[in-house]
């Protein structure tokens, strides 16, 4: 059985939710006993019946349920399910040996369960550009990013104190020299206390061994333009060409750099009577507007990645 | 059991399959074997998993689900679900025996089945405004709306020509003096041969005598303004008020006059530069294009009425 | 004469514009020397000539001018132009009067003069509710908003610890028994201190005698709904009625309580997805977007008031 | 003196405003008297007040007065004045050698004179797709576009009954072997006839010759992509990257193919429910919508090029 790469894997799930657990034992958070099952792999006849099944059979009721096929012969098979279990924590043990024995085994079909009231634990590197960073962290005091803000990672000490008025640590690891010391500092930094990276305008590359070695998923937020402007000054060149749109992209962060599985995108009109400087505003708006709905998207567990693609089951 | 009012009853959608059959027999069309199961009522565990059982036992594969509670316990369940069955044709009559039994008898549920094949027929109701008929004409002739045109009726003959030209009868039928005659005269030509009816800007009031006796379901588009405008001229109203948006509102017709379900809403934004003329001209643009979302989403299934409200699985 | 009652009074103007002087005469803000002039009144044939003359001979070279009619003949007439005179200070003066004789004397037209150094002063009344005042204040301190924030005024003591940490007076102000106490402790408070009150759902109602003693404009941001539903439970209402879209109105107060000229108008779509806990968090956002929009626009002269209309002259 | 090039040259547009003169004299049309008035060149002090004090001296009324300057100093200057002139006819000509005298001779500015009657004459030429030229034409029967569709030229006889039925000239020019051959022939269809050449997805490569014979501004309409695509089949690549977003781009033909100076562009949301086909449709649509702005804002002098951008004065 595999489990899909852009969710946290089910073992470490399982272990977080025991954590959860013991607050949503007083009882008094209504989402407890509500779940997000996660399926994916080769499509074939009966599979929805079978999820549904197994969920009916453990006392499961169907909240929510979003299903997508890529062809209607031989396609691959994507479902995220919410359902709500009054006892989830007693069945949750032989609900997941059903999932595995009917839907791994059987199937050949990828899982993860996760307990709504069990947050993903997130860390934001950031650079001395604040727009995506600020903004993720005002939108998780409002309410809005089901996430828990573990740290922040920057190459800069910059940001520290605004970011410390919002009660997280802030963690300064400069880059100078051999970048991959700074990067075994993040990985010690990050070493099982998240389950997702996001790059707010980190202005490092991403070594690949990294990438392998952290093992959650990475989402970056970079600006996208039509036409593309390749290098340097790319407002600067979007201005020359009178563009009328620009915009963003959050894509989870791959070997491939700026090309790996989109996420969201979004564009803001501009004009001629905006200068440069109107389009680097306009270009931050959309970022972390964008960066926002990734990032939220993400903790809901609506993000299905396969190969290169995505598969976004939106609000 | 008890149909869905916004579709078609399950014995025409029977009737109509089989002539809808004779054309598909030649299995040319790519289209056929596909057909979408529309189910809503009293919320319960295991619905999701009754409906995909008898569907996994009739050797269809679910192409796409969507489902809807409306509350995590005791609320109303909605699900649209399409899918691909080979022999469609010979497996339609089981098929609906075991829904019939397991789903409305057992489980109390409305259901329809239609298949993809089977467009509904339409008639469009208009007077002397033409933006909103030519628009769903046009839009028809580009295959953007699923139906068939079946004729368009008016209480004005100015708009005969412009109609005939996309090879469609057109019917003049005044309304003067006493309306019962006119409505008559709807409900003869109507009778058996249409599943919708569109007023698109048809300025006479329909009766609720019209609406329980014609048997389909009757959709109509309207102006809507931030804040409402009441009587006469609500264009010059809105000028006068300055406002910043108008928009319009495509819903079912009840007895309640402008007051039926809602299927969908849009804006336009205006400004002081806009005079009377150019509001009423934005007016017919976003009424044209909310008018022909739901007509395409009532065409598609996707719009479910529950009393006074809808559940729309929008594409 | 009489100056346009949405922008500051032309005395005030130039006291406040000696103060901005002092700071901007060490040469090291870009936009000293930049003024906006507003004009406004009954239109006639020449008034741009006009205007632009006065500036021409003045020296200064017009960046930005926008002009409306509304209409060819006999209408209203609007300008707001955007001009650099490098030695702005020295020749205000001279500039003003000649305004004053040329178009306001002979041309009968109401003016005013603002400096793009010299914000406008700005007082934010709040109760329980935080997300327009927070959003206002994190905006400021983006440099989004060019004004200067003299004091949050509420009738809770709830947001102080958070005003606070923005570095900005917090006066709470009790509303209990007569509420013609507490306003006049306001006027106290805002006596020629601000140039704008700004009602970030202040959930009480002003009444005509403040509106008439603080002698400055007053923005109000209210939710909008298509229909419009009346009385208490809007969003509740809104939920049963099935509605698509929500919306938020921002405008200026007057007497009429929530029927002020508009300055800015929104929706945000819902879906039968959302409850009416959702609807009150969309209409949240979609309140502190519009009115962000609002009070920016205000700040920058760009909104002129003309009886219960405005003109608006967006970005 | 040099007139701008997105617009009509001077002389031609007079020699039409004779004829169009002849149907205006009657004094029925409302828009009798109402021309626009396009400048550009280098910035200087002043332009403003020399502008509105000519119109001034004649007599007319300015009823919307757009500007822009690129620059506080040193940058260029744009203006699109639309005013009212009771007896245009007979004043035109004093007034032509009073902006020559002054705006061209004296400030180099280029500047035309267009009458609102006067609409242009404009050629679509498309291929076998029909999606962008029956948009065209169904909006310019709507009375939305304010040209005069002279003829219709395409290298497939497929559309010609179509365009017929609307009453517009079809001419079908083969392109095969030698491609100069029909560029001739088009150039002898267009001498002459037409303000402005429209490429509704006509899927020939323009020669530099034809853009230098022709001597009227040709609009073309392509897809755009973020990231971009290059080469065939984007669509399919647009699906295997899993975009968000398509887009559509509108230019003026330059020398550089698909970098022409950009006047219009948006996009649509798809996601991965979207099939390569529905790609290719929504594609369609945002073309056409982007194109018929395009072609509108032209039309009534709202684009001003610079070099290889535009500056546009929307509505």
């Amino acid at each position: 059985m595999s489990t899909t790469s852009a969710a946290r894997p089910r073992s470490t799930a399982s272990a977080a939710a025991l954590t959860a657990g013991g607050s949503s034992a007083a009882g008094f958070d209504p989402s407890v006993g509500v779940a997000r099952l996660i399926i994916q792999g080769a499509d074939r006849p009966g599979i929805v019946a079978a999820v549904s099944a197994i969920l009916a059979e453990h006392g499961a009721n169907i909240v929510s349920l979003k299903q997508y096929s890529s062809d209607a012969v031989g396609g691959q098979f994507y479902q995220r399910t919410v359902f709500g279990l009054p006892d989830l924590q007693a069945a949750r043990t032989a609900l997941e040996a059903d999932l595995d024995a009917r839907l791994a085994h059987e199937l050949g079909l990828s899982w993860t369960l996760n307990e709504a009231t069990q947050r993903k634990r997130v860390a934001i590197f950031a650079s001395q550009t604040d727009h995506c960073l600020l903004d993720l962290l005002w939108r998780h005091r409002r309410n809005e990013l089901p996430m828990d803000v573990e740290m922040v990672v920057s190459n800069h000490a910059g940001l520290a104190q605004e970011v410390r008025e919002f009660g997280i640590p802030y963690f300064h690891v400069p880059v100078t020299g051999d970048k991959r010391e700074a990067e075994q500092e993040h990985l010690r930094l990050l070493s099982g206390k998240v389950d997702l990276v996001v790059l707010a305008r980190y202005m490092q590359i991403i070594s690949d061994d990294f990438l392998q070695q952290v093992g959650v998923p990475v989402i970056n937020i970079h600006h996208s333009f039509l036409p593309a402007f390749i290098g340097a000054g790319p407002y600067q060149k979007a201005k020359n060409r009178g563009v009328k749109l620009i915009g963003a992209t959050a894509h989870y962060v791959t070997e491939d750099l700026d090309e790996g599985p989109i996420i969201e995108q979004d564009v803001v009109r501009v004009s001629h009577n905006d200068t440069v400087q109107d389009l680097v505003q306009k270009g931050a708006d959309i970022e972390r507007l964008v960066l926002s709905r990734a990032v939220r998207w993400h903790c809901e567990d609506r993000v299905l990645r396969d190969g290169n693609q995505t598969v976004v089951f939106t609000p």
